[in-house]
């Protein structure tokens, strides 16, 4: 395992809680120490990392998208033929596919593994979308199975038996197609994410709000009254609402219970400022929606609202700002809504 | 119970099946018959089902949010003070208000549930979100108790404990406020719900479209070629990609249980059309977020999707074209994408 | 007229600017005494106002919509049977429909006018939609005639003869239908200016970063590295842009022209803030377009950038830091895009 | 010139009229001789195009953006050294860099320019925006002063004065960076111009439904009834209505002018189908705004409801079908809205 990050060293020690061999390697040698008394093997650089694995040698890289390049190019010249070297991190698929290509010229094999489960991957496994070649990936099954979530994750789907579709998808892990085809998985994964946080997202701002007609409102050329103010007097207990979804209704879901924990935690969420970054994925979907010429009015709206949680509408706000000054004289109003 | 659909029959099964005593009634003397046949006591006509209740009396109405005020006006004739109507279909809240204020005028009281969990409800239990009047909503906590799907729907959200948020939450069902309040919460529940399917649609189809790269593409100064066609070489097993995300994935929900259960059954789900109705909620939430003056892309787009799976999209999209004739002569392709 | 604010005081001009005689009031006496200079007879109450207008009346209200009731409730038992009352600001048309009726049922006549045009208007003439009885929008038409902006204003639409569609559109005023028909039009106007305006907007907000990839990003797992930079390397002179536009390209509008007014003065527009109002009728067109099941997604994402520009996704963008916390430990950034 | 399609021909034709002396080139004979008869010199190949050129030759492709490489390739061993190259299509503004890196090691000189004015640029006189190096851009000025609109186009900028921003803007052309950079520009003006279509398109779709109440609704569970079928009474007069704004609107544009043509043409534009292509500025321009992390939920719904009209969000709309079955067990209804 190179790549020592909260993703990194959690699976590294899902992996050795299933009986695995670890052998660790990160820049920061604080991180593999903490994994050296969790029983891996710590390793100073990645001459010694390679050393210490044995033939053919199965290097996991999980690492920031953006240096996954320049660490594939100083491990390869390290590598032998036959060699796998698996990209599990947030890498864009078409990197994966290029990869893919020069380390099959190398003599070397590449997989992408698209890893879902975050901070509580450890614990309940993960969900793997895999891109390879089928020997390759079939070769590392036992690492696929004990980093997985397993059987036990969910009930079985209806029709499902033994012979039908008797893949490893039920395991929690799947070998999606060529290389590529993991991440390309796991980033639509990722776009069908944003769009379900997003629709959550929206659902607690209307509820927040359902006492708007308690507010007062000014009455100008420039507002609109709200119309109907005695519709709107609802002061709604959020984290109870997320509760009871939870329970027998059709939008249960894991993001669900998060929401439910959080807004146990901090009913106004006050902590935090509503800055969303996001990583890539959620891009790259809407920009293979745009290729295949598939809508995704969803997904990009989701991505959208992220960037202007940003501020990154600023611009285009105020162009909007100079137009109604210049068609109708209107100031700008300073503060409300 | 009035209204013997679906929701009417299973609702009404549920209940005798954790003990209560049941007296239904339908405008379709079948679903009576059915009913009776589970235990139930049948009658013909509303004067009848009154007659067989004992006062204070509870009448949960399951019927089309249409035909609510017309059963509302034959019904509270019959009723007498400190008589409870329920309303557990999918109503406006906005209407809830207004009927609960006539019925209170009446001495009656008025209790609005929004009640998910579809056809799986009976056996899973339902979700129940209320609104009405506190001493009323706690004189039917056996009703909601034996409806709801109970504590152990869901694993305990870490942080609750006994005498912190001791609500019935937990229990899958939750008074949310005074009258309206249910059918609001569930109206934003259904909004939400919207945008979580349009998400995981989305993202199939552009998992399903991840093999444009093999379709010959025309090329001409109306069609843009696709840019890069190696990149889009994948054939996806979506039955096998929804089971896996179900394992383990951030986006593991209900939903998708339901989409690997359908993708198993039909993986191209060429069975259906694409027409998607929708009933209301969606509609509403939308109205709510744009009175609140609360962004709801997400909701909304995957509202209008549903508008342009019926072709509602079509007057516009011939403005397009005319346009495109107009400035640049062009002519429509029949066909292709 | 009645309400003699930056529209009213103008139209007012521009009425006595082709030979009408005004009476004016207003709540403001120094607006009124604007007015009386220019050669309005000025009126100090609204029974003075009623007593100089010889009958049948015809009384032209701008007022802020919130207020159009209230001076209604005033207004009307000063009238007498066949006076004409109209109103010209932004009233929501159901308002209109609901006004027309009350009027009626007092012997008066009502007419709604949407008035497009701000402060060009007083030298351009305005765009008036007209909704009423025809016989009484016929009888006002030297009044649309001396405020609308003339046949002059545009080109002939080819095909348009004398005889065909002989009405008075290529004048600048349309009687659109009945009451309400006139503020429906407007509102849809109004939706259609801000999808419009929202394009614009967007489209510089896009040039104005087209130098992104001078910019130095992080590189991190939380952040996409922008993976072509050596694309983004344009500064670009949106000043020009607008004006090039202007002349000749298909995207040609008297927004645009505006645009690149307020673009000359101030390149960057950093005098606004950014904080977009929205004063109802998109809004409402959003509603109508939900009521009637018309797919609006480009004008109701130009709405809700409105509602965002004002802080309103706040909270909705705390629940998805709240998400992305509890699954993956994501702790905000602070700054940066 | 090389392609004489629509706009190629018409180009030509508008320079010839200007003056200027043009050898054409098509791989279709008939439109060779159509340019002949207008006063071009008509060649066979391109080697006899390139020979009847002075140098530095001035070579301007008109050409499918999916084919100008293979044209590139042929073309260019036929040139000098200092010969230029102009790619007036809709080249992606990267194949433009690309191109210009290829063309400037082979000692020529590349210009991209993207051109608008459709159809009636003939007359009109063309909108240039121009990427390259700036002497040659300066050597090419009377040639783009040619086809341009020119200054007399649009009343001048307010604001604007000899010496001020004294560019060649206000004459209809602009040399807007270096290669890439007239069609990037290009690029966005193209993603405007679907947003205000589409704004435009909502509208109208929105009007026409205005008779919504007027049409029966079924009363079921599975559809919502129209809350207020009396505010839905309209019948409006489109093509009137399209007049009228062109007339002291807002909302003034030529995207207007041309839709009052078509709409008095045809009312109901029935001979349209409503497949919408995109050509694809549309899908580079949201790419683009995704790279720079730009919100661009207009230019995006935009191009997403033209997916749309070419079906391709049916198989999204199964999969919410298929949802709506295994949940609800809602059938899908056939017909309606």
């Amino acid at each position: 395992m190179i790549g020592l990050g909260r993703m990194g060293s959690d699976m590294t020690r899902r992996l050795m809680s299933k009986g695995h061999v670890c052998v660790v390697h990160d820049i920061h040698p604080a991180a593999v120490a903490a994994l050296e008394q969790d029983g891996a093997t710590g390793t100073a650089s990645l001459a010694d990392f390679v050393s210490r694995l044995s033939t053919p040698r199965v290097v996991w890289m999980m690492l920031p998208a953006a240096i996954v390049d320049q660490e594939l190019a100083e491990l390869c010249p390290l590598l032998e033929a036959g060699d796998i070297v698996i990209d599990g991190g947030n890498s864009y698929y078409r990197d994966g596919i290029r990869r893919g290509a020069d380390l099959t010229r190398r003599g070397l094999h590449y997989v992408d593994v698209g890893t879902s489960g975050g901070v509580a991957g450890l614990a309940r496994g993960y969900c793997l979308m895999i891109g390879g070649e089928t020997d390759i990936v079939d070769h590392l099954g036992p690492v696929f199975t004990a980093l997985a979530s397993g059987i036990d994750a969910a009930p079985r789907t209806p029709g499902r038996a033994a012979g039908h579709y008797a893949g490893t998808a039920e395991q929690g892990f799947l070998h999606c197609g060529p290389q590529g085809a993991g991440h390309f998985v796991k980033m639509v994964h990722n776009g069908i994410e944003y769009g379900v946080m997003a629709a959550y997202a929206e659902g607690f701002n209307i509820l927040r709000n359902a006492n708007a007609g308690k507010r007062t409102h000014s009455a100008d050329a420039e507002t609109t009254p709200l119309q109907n103010p005695e519709f709107y007097q609802y002061e709604m207990a959020l984290p109870d609402i997320a509760e009871v979804w939870r329970r027998g209704s059709v939008i249960e879901s894991w993001l669900l219970d998060l929401t439910a924990t959080a807004l146990l935690q901090d009913p106004t969420l006050d902590n935090f400022s509503g800055r969303v970054s996001d990583s890539g994925e959620g891009r790259w979907t809407v920009a293979a929606a745009i290729d295949e010429g598939v809508p995704a009015p969803v997904i990009s709206a989701a991505l959208f609202a992220r960037f202007s949680s940003r501020d990154n509408a600023a611009p285009a706000n105020r162009v909007l700002s100079a137009m109604r000054k210049e068609f109708g004289g209107h100031d700008e109003k300073k503060e409300g809504s």
